[in-house]
């Protein structure tokens, strides 16, 4: 008897910002699959569940243990934070499912942290825009700044995944550079938000210059707004295009 | 007294897409305001609520009529399809705020089409990715070419919103004819999907040159590849980047 998987997009960590679909999806699983801080979280939405965790950077033995569990017939919900779609693990995991064609598997889409993020600081993303991520685990460094260049060049909001870690300390400032060669201007509308949905979140507004000396981490989400982006009232907002007469721009 | 206003992000239109807070913010709610076709599906959701429904292309008339609804006292969740900070009323009613400064405002996101779209198809976000809308209601058409160019330029998945409307019947033709001029291979994988989490939802994968003829409205979000998607078993992945041994592989 053969099982199946649900790729289970976690959204930032709480409840509240999980989808009754994921909710249901880990309710309903034999057996939860995780990175260990995911797991975590994830045993205080759905106590007394069975959980399995594996390490970070060990994503593609997590993988392959989901089909193992599944090819005994259980029900695996494999959870990732934010959408398991955007740098989770729904791509290897579709990559790897053809070596297990009798294993049905379905991806359950959360709120990734360029929305949740967004929300938080207002909305930077409300007209076109990018997500780029600035770790170079996986991608060679050329590539992120050809990226980073061509945002500029299509005037995009930008989303930045992986601002930093402890190898990569200076990548913002690096993307930042890059950004402002590529003709950002240094007082574009900027913001970050650490610990989206979990205790402790910070938002800060700022400008692209002063987005060079910021404090982030690797739990930190940064946007970058378009040529139009402005702050209002201390949130970042990319205008849908709307003529609005507000009380303000008839003074 | 003054109330407070939610603009709250419903994902595609069911429940089991909705996030937890989302819920919370409408259940909550004194009035539920939004365009007739998302006030009609929140009902079934939120049965027994009072509504308040403004036809399309009447946004900020809608916007208004939230902060005049709150002045008075209530509690109000503005619902929009999908985030609210993508391509949503998040940005003028942060921007109308300012007429309206004792009036608290929360942003709470939702599923947007492009994740929701993505784990109907697979995974084609999966790496850095755009969105873009096709819509020039409100951003001249140049915008959104050079916007389009950018993306092939970057190498970026593209989430295309608002392919076609009954006024803009060829902008999807328009759009696969600019990418492919911009450098984008006429096999390049792509994929479509309509009517995400309601009934009827249709995914289709393609290549880019058939996607010029593909049947697509209002209510469908095009996927278009980076140029390492691929179509694995029917379903569009855009590689993370990790090293997979599948049998494939070994073959």
């Amino acid at each position: 008897m053969e099982g199946m998987i649900y790729i289970v997009g976690m959204g930032p960590g709480n409840r509240g910002m999980m989808t009754g679909d994921a909710y249901e999806a880990v309710s309903a699983a034999d057996v939860i699959v995780g990175y260990t801080v995911y797991t975590e979280l994830m045993a205080k939405i759905v106590p007394g569940k069975k959980f399995v965790s594996t390490p970070m950077r060990h994503e593609i033995e997590r993988c392959r243990r989901c089909f193992e569990l599944a090819k005994e017939g259980r029900r695996v919900a494999l959870i990732c934070s934010g959408d398991a779609g955007v740098y989770g693990l729904a791509a290897p995991m579709l990559e790897m499912a053809a070596d297990y064609p009798d294993i049905d598997i379905a991806v359950v889409p959360g709120i990734t942290a360029a929305n949740s993020g967004a929300a938080v600081l207002g909305a930077p993303l409300c007209h076109d825009y990018c997500v780029i991520s600035l770790s170079d685990l996986l991608t060679p460094w050329p590539v992120i700044e050809r990226r980073l260049r061509a945002a500029v060049l299509g005037d995009f909001a930008i989303a930045i995944y992986n601002p930093s870690s402890h190898k990569r300390k200076d990548y913002l400032q690096r993307a930042c550079t890059i950004l402002i060669n590529a003709g950002a201007k240094p007082d574009r509308a900027c913001g970050y938000v650490k610990n989206i949905g979990r205790e402790g979140t910070l938002k800060t507004c700022c400008t692209l210059e002063e987005l060079w000396n910021a404090d982030v981490n690797m739990f930190t989400t940064v946007f970058v707004g378009n040529s139009q982006t402005r702050v209002i009232d201390g949130r970042l907002v990319t205008p849908r295009g709307y003529v609005i007469h507000t009380r303000e721009s008839y003074e």
